[in-house]
């Protein structure tokens, strides 16, 4: 095992690794940015180094600062979190070339994912279904055309190096082709320096069903089970829950054994998500993408598996064996995680940075955990993601747990700064909600245009 | 199910009887106290009723008012928590007379269980092993003598309506007996007003075991498992711990079969413990008494066995079935509490009450779990119990709660009052509970003097 690692990362996940760390009786090493002296990650870890001005781009993702801190610190290894460096192949490269290890896939497992197409053909190669497209990149609207007359309207235009929403486009039809086609590749271009594209049938309505894998470096690959994370708002995931109301044990075999197939066919290792689309009509499911890190919502999948997610990186990254088994994995009740941002619901979400001048955080009782690294009298500040705490619940049952994450959310007290809190309450209050009848179109069409008319 | 319950307590157990009612859709009534009116039981109730002055005889203890208050808010039933009512069987006959639901078992069993003569007879009527000693009320020195010479020295010396340690005595040989008998029931008439005794031979060293039962109004009755408390400091509970290291499954079933017969003989209902001691050399066990209550430390249970306790108790109370049968009950890794008191262990364990100027509870990541009334700002008051938290912890095993308890009480940040945790982090890296190589004087005779040592 390591004796020290460093965190590249802030907020919340700095905190829940800097804790699995801990109770691994591995030391932690924080770096912060000059925004976060006072930040929670900062307090909690045995060191920490200050590796630059508020801009991300300043600090928490520049390569250098932090492998410096890591050389200087003697840390062994570096856990990147989710955003920031996390999928960076070219940091993995350059934490490897350094002899630390990458607390993740190695660098040409991340490259062969993070590019759309490549990640496709890797997936058809292992018999896990795609979404019916190109099968390679699309340079001008005319082949894109022929494409979309073989798949089907409505398709989607998706910039091969993509992210963060850029270059993509719904086109419902042959008409809206050709200029939605150029607009997307020059964004492309201008976002990524590469104008290529790819097209794919659009799967709506579907849900979101993403599959929770772990893979160790000796050739094991194993899964946690499935989330529900339908329930966004600009693809941005607002509750996530498991087991998905939506798939019987059946369909569920079939989901996570594509998952597992997917995951070993790339000899993954570490722990990872495969995110799918799934036509719930028919129940055909799509590979949509793979997340080569830890996810937002890895704790839902923590209570219903048993199974400490980080701790697990960790260990595997330090060459040990999976410490569970398939057949060890007896998924046990239902877990929901709400997202508690710092934002305004009633003003197009806006952030709403600001000191938390009174703070109580739910606790106590049976099935309740609230990762957050929020504190009476810190101040967030403006420059990252919104994310403040995450509340998650797990009951015997889907019942049990929406009436738990009921009780947590009412027990909240923040003060000082606006929350997506009565938000989050009236979401989970809402009749398709709590009867499971959501698809990833529900909260943007239906939830929010009826929760902004209350007023 | 009940619409509305009272319950007739205060700090973290009143909170986590609120938190449980909420879960389940009841409404809940808090009463207090003129020094509790800032209490954060008061604050999450959806209703608060003062009963009285701070001196608990007057508020917590003052049947009367409890009853009024539930009278007046329409409760149907009231939760009793530990301490103050819960064990008095007039105050459960009084809810029975004025129809509403004490949630406990019956006032016939408290009285029967309670007093301690009463329990022994119980107990061997239903083969429980009892600790050799008299089989009835003793009333002089002579008799004592007579007793003691044919169960062997040491011995203890009992009130037979004992309790808070008033009225009991620890007897090496038959010189010490008279002068020790004079005094202790001279205690027993003054405190309880009987000075019946009764003698039991002591067993040293011994460990406290417990077993957690539930029974409902059907008949059913199954345990939960046990724990060891054996860390003790005068006879009250620091550190608990399920699974016990002392015991093997043989040995568990054993002790485990005691309590549901135990409890089965007296038709026992709702949540109760019995508690015994082991003599680990030879692996006899002898019952001490039953607690006809929830515990403070029935979470080290729920979190092994994933029952509810505390919902269990309300819906047994509400004439409901268990929810678990007992070959469901499949008792997964291993679970610690730590009693967070405001106290100063170096000055006698003298409590400490006062402000909480700032205050962070440790949380997050897996397998934690902290039950308190605490809130920054919050100021202790002097007239009750000065356990202010209960840090639970739940690993796959033994030394991965270790490791987490650790964590979670290095993140622990109380200022404005001095607390326990340095001692409970000093008592959870002691080589001799690292190795669970403890009996009920370990923290007082060799824990404990060592530890006042050090500075």
């Amino acid at each position: 095992m390591f004796n020290k690692i460093l965190i590249a990362n802030r907020g919340e996940i700095a905190v829940r690794i800097i804790r699995a760390a801990r109770e691994l009786g591995v030391e932690t090493v924080a770096v912060y940015s000059e925004a976060d002296k006072d930040a929670l990650h900062v307090a909690l870890a045995d060191e920490a180094i200050c590796i630059g001005p508020a801009r991300a781009t300043d600090s928490y993702l520049n390569m250098n600062n932090i492998l410096e801190a890591a050389v200087a610190t003697h840390a062994q290894a570096i856990h990147p979190g989710f955003g920031f460096l996390s999928e960076n192949s070219k940091f993995a490269r350059l934490c490897e070339e350094m002899n630390i290890k990458f607390i993740g896939p190695s660098a040409e497992v991340m490259d062969m994912m993070g590019d759309k197409i490549n990640a496709r053909a890797q997936m058809n190669e292992a018999g896990v279904p795609t979404t019916p497209g190109s099968d390679g990149e699309v340079y001008t609207a005319e082949e894109a055309i022929e494409i979309a007359n073989q798949i089907g309207y409505p398709v989607m235009l998706k910039a091969s190096a993509g992210g963060g929403g850029k270059g993509i486009r719904k086109v419902a039809n042959a008409e809206e082709l050709i200029p939605a086609f150029n607009a997307a590749t020059a964004e492309a271009k201008a976002a990524f320096g590469n104008g290529a594209m790819y097209i794919e049938r659009m799967i709506f309505p579907a849900r979101h069903i993403e599959v929770q894998i772990l893979g160790d470096s000796q050739g094991h690959v194993i899964h946690l089970g499935e989330r529900d994370c339908s329930l966004q708002r600009n693809n941005q995931k607002v509750l996530e829950e498991s087991p998905s109301v939506a798939i019987g044990q059946t369909l569920r075999d079939k989901i996570t054994g594509a998952a597992v197939k997917a995951a070993a066919h790339v000899n993954y290792e570490n722990a990872g998500t495969i995110e799918f689309l799934l036509d719930e009509a028919s129940g055909n499911f799509y590979f949509m993408e793979m997340n080569t890190r830890v996810q937002v919502e890895h704790p839902v999948t923590e209570f219903v598996s048993g199974v400490d997610i980080v701790k697990e990186q960790i260990r595997i990254a330090a060459g040990a064996e999976l410490t569970v088994k398939q057949e060890d994995i007896k998924p046990q009740g239902h877990a929901i995680e709400c997202r508690i941002n710092a934002e305004n619901p009633k003003f197009n979400f806006a952030p709403q940075p600001g000191k938390i001048t009174n703070l109580f955080l739910p606790s106590g009782g049976v099935g309740l955990r609230v990762d957050s690294a929020m504190y009476q009298g810190y101040t967030i500040p403006p420059y990252y993601d919104s994310m403040i705490a995450k509340v998650i619940v797990h009951g015997e049952n889907r019942f049990e747990a929406l009436m738990k994450m009921q009780r947590a959310l009412m027990e909240f007290d923040i003060e000082g700064v606006t929350t997506n809190i009565d938000f989050q309450l009236e979401l989970i209050s809402d009749a398709h909600v709590i009867a499971g009848d959501y698809d990833t179109g529900f909260l943007g069409n239906t939830f929010l245009p009826k929760y902004l008319k209350e007023d």
